[in-house]
């Protein structure tokens, strides 16, 4: 049976809607800490403008003080040219592009409607050629948006497609506020392997609304073996207020560990790191494993 | 496509580990806007002893206050035989007797192991003869033991023989601390449908470390289509401190109907019986869709 490949997002989609910065030192030690986990890949930073995203304004001193691990990919997201070779001037396995599949969340989002998202890409792949470099896209919306609501499967199937042509060489599909659901990610993730059985899809879910977990297991009962998730269940979505963010790291592995599949991940240490979280940012995190142990944990009999 | 049979816990398996009574007007309260909302059944009590269970000391007064509707079944806990002669003279349409799969648990929660269970249940059984009331047996523990971990399948498997064989019309199988995983939930359902495919099981999940969704996924997938679940996610484990309780009701409701899957259960109804949660118990609780709103759910695009 195939391992399953963890991306861990905490460091740059959980990091970067935090209240209070995290100072650099402490990210890249919580970054060391979770490469010696067996995570597959790490989405470190994002090569944006610190302007944008102020939490994440350390980009380069954070990729250039991480220890590198063989079999651990460092990922980063980069939303243009300017990033890209940021990115690429740190020396990254990996850049993750994002677009929306939804023209509003686009707009809303980036600034632009999936059409000129395209074009960009086209620029940043010319700018990565033989560097060797993965060139992941993520699409945003792929399951619904909070502004249009739902998103055709042909519209994502056809953007999947133009991305492909374009030279992308794998694709995340992304839920990005917490819309999909179960039966949706059964079809949507059939539909895209039945296409390009060989093309590397990761799934992106979020549990705003409880249903993250058995979304994973629903993209996994089709074959899927790539997930994004963040640790703690850090992140969230500006859309839902009170809601959690994306699906937990710990808890994710802890229920595929728990099912007989390989992840590949030592979960205790993945706990360890988990537990110093709320220290780390100052509040509370989602995750539950980390709160009610592992379901092989045993207690004592109760005193009579 | 057969429509869910939801078995709503919360006035139960929720009020009763609260840290404060709930007034019995508030409980009949309750009950009645659940029984408004289309729910298949209702645990609004138990008849057991007062000083056991303080919470739940007005077992009568609520099940003789509460409006009865066409297709709603109430359904009440029973202990014992005092507890099932209480129960019939208040003219409840079903009784839940609980039982441990595992020895340990059984003695720790009942004071009981399974066989004096099964003795005690061979009893009550013979006091509903005749009463046209349901019976039906729940069995904590059937997914692993918070003491002595694994039970063993074949475990199961031959307490459900037995409570069949007893005359018990319906079986529940209980998660009870939440140590299920979905790989598990589909053997287990998968085992009791092949052996018995007319008896109706139902599957009761915890959400301790964040499967309950994918535990019911799973489940309903094998064939299963009746849940127990609680209004807000109440309930919970007291060996799991800080871990979420019981699958929650509106999350399990919004899912499945996302799904396309009937649960008979008018969504907007029920949320707005679960946002009045917290006032009646007095703190936060830990259902998901209530404070994100359903997946359909729209938002005007941000200001530019």
């Amino acid at each position: 049976m195939t391992t399953l490949q963890i991306n861990e997002v905490a460091p740059r989609d959980g990091l970067q809607i935090e209240a209070e910065f995290v100072p650099t030192e402490a990210k890249i030690r919580l970054i060391d800490a979770l490469s010696a986990t067996g995570l597959a890949r790490i989405e470190a930073t994002s090569f944006t403008s610190p302007k944008a995203i102020p939490n994440l304004r350390d980009a380069e001193e954070v990729v250039r003080g991480i220890k590198r691990r063989p079999g651990v990919g460092i990922t980063v997201l980069v939303p243009n040219l300017r990033g890209c070779e940021r990115a690429l001037a740190c020396g990254v396995d990996e850049i993750n592009l994002v677009m929306s599949a939804s023209d509003s969340h686009g707009l809303a989002n980036l600034r632009m409607t999936p059409e000129q998202s395209l074009e960009r890409f086209a620029e940043i792949l010319a700018a990565t050629r033989g560097s060797g470099v993965f060139v992941n896209a993520s699409l945003s919306t792929s399951f619904g948006c909070p502004f249009e609501g739902e998103v055709p499967e042909t519209r994502v199937l056809g953007l999947v497609e133009r991305l492909l042509e374009l030279g992308v060489e794998g694709i995340t599909l992304c839920d990005t506020t917490g819309m999909a659901n179960p039966a949706q990610v059964g079809r949507l993730c059939e539909a895209v392997l039945e296409r390009w059985p060989e093309a590397p899809f990761t799934l992106h879910f979020h549990n705003t609304r409880g249903m993250g977990l058995a979304n994973a297991l629903a993209a996994w009962q089709t074959g899927i073996v790539r997930f994004d998730a963040s640790l703690g269940g850090l992140g969230g979505c500006p859309y839902a207020p009170g809601a959690t963010g994306n699906v937990c790291t710990e808890d994710l592995v802890h229920m595929f560990e728990q099912m007989g599949v390989a992840t590949g991940v030592d979960l205790d240490a993945l706990l360890a790191v988990s537990a110093g979280l709320p220290e780390l940012v100052g509040h509370a995190t989602p995750g539950q494993v980390v709160k009610a142990g592992k379901a092989d944990r045993r207690y004592p009999m109760p005193a009579r």
